[in-house]
């Protein structure tokens, strides 16, 4: 690694000096764009990385307003060649085969992917070609036209984070800090509060997985949180509470993860989610073969706000919606008596029937379901922070993946919309019709 | 490394039993376009990489024949969808503009790449997609229609081995022997003859480097050995000589690259020289302030067919190739004597004058000099293999890479085609007139 | 390592299975001092590591009074073989030679060193003597028979631990977590508040480096805290305050040593603050040559403590303690602009004047100084935290270590007692004579 | 690795400057006595490890005279300091006790010691110590005096390399290949002959194992190369022979340790045989459960010599030697026929009876029995080389390690004198009478 930091700079610097023996310009005062256009010429072989790192410092001393001019620049400027394209399918248009379809493709391939492609070869390249990503992001609401920029970055970083060029790696306590503070500052469902809390999450009766990719080794990609306990956990708060009695591994029979979380912005779209989850369940089976029951304890970010839509739609829903209204009900345990089996029916229904373009409406559970997993318990207070309130009513759902299992549930989600679940969801799926009622 | 291989069997092993579970067939005796053609719905998603291990493992088991039709079958069952490719084309050219642009890419992006896509998931998959194209490159004269499937190859892999994703390594003799026997096994230019032999050219005297990528940790791409000697070497028999004294490194001046090999047939085309010799002349300067120069002592592979091809041109050539019939020539003083200065001289018209496409006739100048390498010095009996007069007249060309001339060198050789050279091989080719006239 | 950890439990569970094999007894139950008794006979040589295992099996269930009566065994059923040793010592008295002197060794070695080099060949056993010698040492005062045990157990260590065995390995942010929490709880001078405080002490402008045994790969054995700064340092809180301006490692011409810390208290006695401090310099100097200086920035532990014994020497000394009698005079610039020169030269006076065994009274001088340092500055509120004030008068003291002068200093010191110092602090130890003369 | 190296050679460089410093001596001429002198006085201490790298030089750079010179300065004067131990026995004569034994013991510790542990600490330190050991043991039949050196140096080796310290590691054809040349260079039973059959000797079905110390990252200290088989093997021509068919390693049930070799000459006495066969059983019978037999295919070197020393005994033994004088007996079957029953009736013999101090003649056999295997099968034929004919008559043995009885068997062996086989030996052995009556 040592050897490969030195060599990167010498790289770097061998690469400014290319730039440097320019007559009347160097690195830094070049214009980003004609860096740019260099890069994609046969000037882009002779010149080696020189030019693409020239791109990246360019580009890292932009302020917000160069940025936003360098991806119109990339839109208006690195496009295709409209000539070439027309020719190409009118060819296509003659004779539709593969290789006149092909050459379409080719010739529709904009300039922008080069020079993408050209940036990528610098020395912490693919760093930088993801940090612009997450630059142009925010920028596509006010300007949708940079959303076809935005394809090609996400076009190629799709095809470089392939599975394939992933590792999944193991994170414990003998990590390194600098990687370990990443999943501190990651870390999107259950905050990490400080490296004490960090240090419990790594415990020897908790498991956390990440995925990484080989241009950023220090860098995760997404990770999971499992914590390996006896029987299905219901409860976040018992989970990370530091008092909770600890379990050898090898006697636990159930793996729960509880957390899963991106993080890097620039990547935004690019799943690894599914790969994860299961590659994790592989991997815990080999080292434990008691472990016999993988599921997930997941928020449902969505109910609590469609519950509040659905004030109106009959009495009894209502009269719930009342009680909640209580500020801290979820300590209350009068309040709780009478709402909590309202509620758990109430969010049975929520994540069977009620739809957002043919999927679940709540998008954790068109994520898990979509997986091939299996809806298997709705858990009572199970998140009572106030997020977890706020947000879920409490409530956090298992869902349960089971490999044998996985492809038929899966097709029977993505060919008939059938979301598999347990007896006891089942239950409360038809015990929440009365709600429902007009 | 080890917990990485354990890894990867267990997924592999979960992806099987993932695929075991459906009713009626294994993935043994699944059909492998069937799967091909799962792996790019959406089912490909919810099974994670047990369908790519299953297309990987079954295209293992195929025989020629089955192979060839596969590729076929890739041609023709996983084009584009003309309908969308057709609708994208009307709306692109209702309004020609980045975004309909765009759309037609996308479009035009055949079924075939997404089917690459999903077997590099696999472990294993990146190097099952380089044997692929290994198998398929050879069918191709037969079959040209098959070269639109090798573009969609080519093109990925492309992509994925991007310069930013190499990795440079030096081997030496604390290499793993897995690693070393490939060198042995790949070189190109002087055989390496046996482990004694390839001891010697990783001796403390002598560098070599390699490029890997990550998916394929234990295969180098392409190396390239270096002599660390005084002054401009000029025969590879002395370098190779075992009997040859030894330089400490810190003493040597200059840095020789006296061969450079291209390992992965399934990589063909996908250029990485120009990025490694400019990198390990950035990586020597750094370890050792001595050297003063690097160049190559390089072989001009088409300088012996050239020179017989011009018989007849003038009497004295025809003069020369009479001499060099004689078998054994090279080894006879009186002829060398003769023929020295006429075949230095024809040599030097050959590499800056004789052209094909606009670039220099022969291969290997016309890399070394777009790279921005100048042409230096040509040598005589610099290889008396018998490879080596055969096709080079004994000669060797020395081209130098100097970092500081190398964007103006190739700027000149780019524009003008301008092939920068020595005041001495200058001399030559003013000399080499005389042959030339008609 | 997950490799040698999985080997290391394999082993230490086919030894178990070995032991178990014995009629009626198995290795928890084991009387402790049986099984070191069979691990100095053949027996250890046939049952391998297997009994070993079970002596540091059984010695971790011991509670104190098994610990102290394992020592006790040690003393008194593991010692020398009088009769041999005498018989030993009758043929040396005969004739003093080499070869009876040798045998007179060898008879005269205790078997406890047998059982302690038997219990070091399980797996983790480095780690259990060490333990012990922890729990030994506490032992002592109460029981000064069993400083003849502790010697075997120094004895050992430190031939185990000569500096050949050890491994300086650089600390910084990307070092394991598990390893970086032990520089928090080891560290003895200036205490690491937590892990924002750790993170700005391996900041780019600072190094730390550790020692480290193969045998404890994740537990350093002695460490040091280097702060990379413009000129000599002087105040440690200027240094650790995390508001101060970072310089560019390479613009720094400066090495401020300001904390140098032990952590195995079972290594006691064994000294490696020599060997680190002068490789480090040899280290930083490699990597940085724009380093001219390298000096520490050190407490004077016992400085407070003699000065209050000197009460009553004169009259002028006294005037001076009843000003730092105020609580918080380091705060007060009246005060301390009174007792600024007269405590700095009390301090030069107490360096280089007072003695304790023909060295300097105080520790920390006479490790330096006898390491070839010479003393070149006392700092003015240098430590103002409450322990600097108490312990130190609030001054903190420059050694420096030049290279090329280490040897003369050494001997100078070693063989002469004199203190090389700068021509500064000659001065204020010229001016100190004021305050001694009764 | 390559941080260590450059550290490592900074340190000498830092090391050579100091001593450089000293007017009039460079490390060079240097007197290698006067630095081993200075090296165990307090400036061995302050001068670090420079000292000791410059006797590390200075050695190196000694003929074989000076080495004995060096050897014999040692002997004589880095001797005992008599009068202190002769203070010391009298303290001890005067109250036996603990502490007076152990003030013996360390007066009575040669200067030598501290002369060698002085050298162990430069880089390189603990190879320098080995190879003067190695150049030391010829000399001691004709200097038998500097046996008490030896002595020295073994006491010290024997403690550095205690199996606690020593590291498993397997070797196969991804190992470097600096390592694997060693292999060949090693190999001490059955000779291994290229690369190719080195490679054979590291397949699928094979494993070799070595143990390594942390000072000698690259020298195997010990190998042991494991084949693994159906059923128990009795050709070592069998295994070896590259044209047998290979097992799928999962589908064997037995592991045949076929050689060892001890690599390091300067550990000569210092035993790791009966810790790595033991460890290897753990490792393997943890990769490959269905494993059951673990059993050496072992050489009798002494058999041949003993045989030919038995002449006269009876006349059917001296018909079976008779027989074996024709040259190439063990490939003409008319003879092997008449012998093969008598020859392994005497083995069986020469194993179980023939002694020497106590245990077997035979040093093989005393090893393995010694270390608790039991003498399972005599091979006829079981190796047909040259060497095999000449010592072993061809036969090879079966030792059988099986971890349940090792320690039975080794009390049986070591209290009693048994030697624990097989039924088939057993008749052998009853068989084996008729040719031993006078």
């Amino acid at each position: 690694m040592t050897f490969f930091r030195t060599f990167l700079s010498s790289i770097a610097d061998a690469g400014r000096e290319l730039l440097d023996g320019r007559p009347g310009r160097g690195a830094k005062s070049a214009d980003i764009n004609t860096l740019c256009a260099d890069l994609i010429t046969q000037k882009g072989e002779a010149l080696g990385t020189a030019l693409a790192c020239a791109v990246v410092d360019a580009y890292r001393d932009c302020d917000e307003d160069q940025k936003r001019t360098f991806f119109t620049t990339l839109l208006t400027d690195f496009d295709v060649n409209q000539q070439v394209l027309n020719e190409a399918i009118a060819a296509y248009q003659a004779d539709a085969n593969p290789t006149t379809a092909h050459d379409v493709a080719m010739a529709a391939e904009s300039m922008r992917q080069r020079v993408i492609r050209g940036i990528n070869m610098a020395p912490g390249g693919t760093r930088a070609v993801i940090n612009m990503r997450e630059d142009l992001l925010p920028l596509l609401q006010a300007e949708p036209g940079l959303k076809t920029v935005d394809s090609d970055f996400k076009h190629l970083l799709s095809s470089w984070f392939n599975r394939g060029f992933l590792e999944l790696r193991r994170i414990d306590w003998s990590t390194p800090a600098n990687i370990l503070e990443k999943l501190i500052a990651y870390e999107a469902v259950h905050e990490i509060r400080d490296w004490d809390d960090l240090r419990r999450r790594l415990d020897s009766d908790r498991r956390c997985y990440a995925f990484f990719h080989p241009a950023l080794p220090d860098e995760p990609l997404i990770f999971v949180e499992v914590a390996l306990v006896s029987g299905l956990a219901g409860s976040v708060q018992e989970l990370l509470d530091e008092s909770i009695a600890r379990i050898a591994p090898n006697d636990a029979d159930t793996a729960i993860f509880y957390s899963i979380s991106n993080c890097q912005k620039g990547l935004r779209g690019i799943s690894f989610g599914n790969f994860l989850i299961k590659q994790v369940v592989a991997e815990l089976r080999g080292e434990l073969p008691g472990l016999k029951t993988f599921s997930t304890l997941s928020p449902l970010p969505g109910f609590g706000h469609w519950l509040q839509s659905m004030r109106g739609k009959s009495g009894s829903l209502d009269a719930v919606l009342d009680l909640i209204k209580e500020p801290d009900w979820q300590a209350n345990p009068d309040l709780t008596d009478k709402v909590q089996m309202p509620l758990m029916q109430l969010c049975a229904h929520y994540l069977v029937h009620e739809k957002r373009r043919g999927g679940p409406l709540d998008g954790v559970a068109r994520f898990h379901l979509g997986n091939g997993a299996r809806l298997e318990r709705i858990n009572w207070l199970g998140d009572v922070s106030p997020k977890g309130v706020e947000e879920s009513a409490s409530l956090l759902v298992n869902y349960k993946y089971d490999l044998a299992n996985i492809e038929s549930n899966h097709e029977a989600f993505a060919n008939d919309g059938k979301i598999v679940h347990s007896k006891q969801v089942g239950e409360q799926l038809a015990a929440s019709a009365q709600f429902m009622a007009t």
